[in-house]
């Protein structure tokens, strides 16, 4: 099954279901409500979709915790050793973006080191505390695609990664909500990250030191995961910051990030007159 | 002008407002609801105040925003050099509990190195958006009292500190929201930390490096603030891991934080049944 949150004209933002190659709107705002709300499958209409335009899938998660150092090729390759713990920081809510919005940054766009990096995003259906992995694995909702786009400059002021992370709709979220039964990242899918056409991440989500089951198990010994929450699994190796010498997107650029068999991301960085300090 | 957010019996959560003395409700859930609503001052009922118990003052922030070493005299005592940017990181609404609520940990209490951090809170009033400093100040709808209890052991498992800030309930905010016109933290207020009424950690609000507006404005470069929103401004001296041997709380300490003319927080440590990895 496949969910996915839009606009339209007439009703404002709703989530969709997919139901035999059509979409049909739910009565619910996004898919995080959607998910919270008991038996939804049987609340769904049969009205069409009036869609105008795209959302991030999940539009107000409570939470959105991300994870860095997931990739066992990337940390191989930056001669780092296995971590023991993932390491975890949290994005707000209205960091999200549509999976076709315009990445659209202060004047001085290049003084951010505006870089890419390609993420598989874990959904939660059901409340979590203190799960086991299995009880963890049973609770995701599903899998879509991320790209934390993160401002480098602003990430290495200091020692938390927070103020590079959190731009306001810097992290587009999407298209769509792949339930587990149609898409399993154990399964080893390709996940890829292309500037202007060019390929510059690639990874396989069987690579994962700590995969969506484990973290959301991690996770919630110290915190509960709701319905809708989100969870960033980490990012494979070719970013732009470990080329050598580092690279960074430009007004213009367009930023491709997919993950086989869940979906595909289309972004274009643009600027805005105002300028960041 | 006092406010604060309590649970009664008969209207579940909801927003106080002291007049005269006495303390009166209001419509909206929490104090954050009450301050996002237009000329809230002017909906104020006459209900008398029917708590049965306080909750943090504001119970859902979309956002808290947590800046670390902000106080000149506890950078100076590590040999730090005074930032040259804000050290943010953030932390989840579920996070807060009530000003005297206990803080209540996994069963390995003493291996999550439980310490104190005393801090004075920012909540915002009116929206802010790549603000100046001044345009910030005025966007403060007041100040609180926080205790950053940190899980030392968890927040130094990695670079990066959430998951020894965000366990449930473990962050007290209140017990009131205190407006400008009755207590400017640049008047050198005093912020004391005492753990089982001795005192460990004394500073004055006048030695913040970012004080509040200064706070707010930058993180409005990134970010939207909102009514609501919370910024804990970080510690001064003397929290526990600075000590030599470092030191822990334990399960039946009692923890007071307070900040002149702002409010006070007593929480008790405790225990829960269950056992943390």
């Amino acid at each position: 099954m496949r969910l996915r949150t839009v606009v339209s004209d007439t009703h404002g933002s709703r989530a969709e279901v997919r139901v035999d190659g059509d979409w049909f709107a739910s009565p619910a705002r996004d898919v995080g409500e959607l998910l919270a709300s008991p038996n939804w499958i049987a609340a769904l209409g049969e009205r069409p979709s009036d869609a105008v335009r795209s959302a991030p899938v999940v539009s107000g998660p409570g939470k959105i915790v991300c994870c860095g150092h997931n990739y066992r090729a990337h940390i191989a390759e930056m001669n780092r050793p296995t971590p023991e713990f993932p390491t975890l920081f949290a994005k707000f809510a209205d960091t999200l973006t549509a999976w076709d919005a315009d990445i659209a940054l202060p004047g001085a766009a290049e003084s951010l080191g505006l870089d890419w990096e390609a993420e598989l995003a874990v959904v939660v259906g059901v409340p979590l505390r203190h799960a086991d992995r299995s009880t963890a694995r049973a609770a995701i909702a599903g899998y879509t695609v991320a790209n934390d786009f993160s401002m480098r400059a602003w990430q290495r002021r200091t020692s938390q990664w927070l103020q590079g992370k959190a731009f306001e709709a810097s992290t587009p979220l999407g298209p769509e909500l792949v339930t587990p039964d149609e898409a399993d990242p154990a399964d080893g899918l390709r996940i890829i990250c292309r500037v202007n056409g060019v390929e510059e991440q690639s990874g396989s989500t069987d690579d994962l030191v700590f995969d969506p089951a484990t973290l959301l198990a991690y996770i919630s010994e110290f915190t509960t995961l709701r319905p809708g929450d989100v969870v960033l699994t980490g990012t494979p190796g070719g970013v732009g910051a470990a080329a050598t010498p580092p690279r960074h997107l430009r007004p213009g650029d367009v930023v491709e990030t997919e993950i086989e068999g869940i979906g595909l991301l289309r972004n274009r960085i643009t600027t805005t007159e105002r300028q960041s300090r």
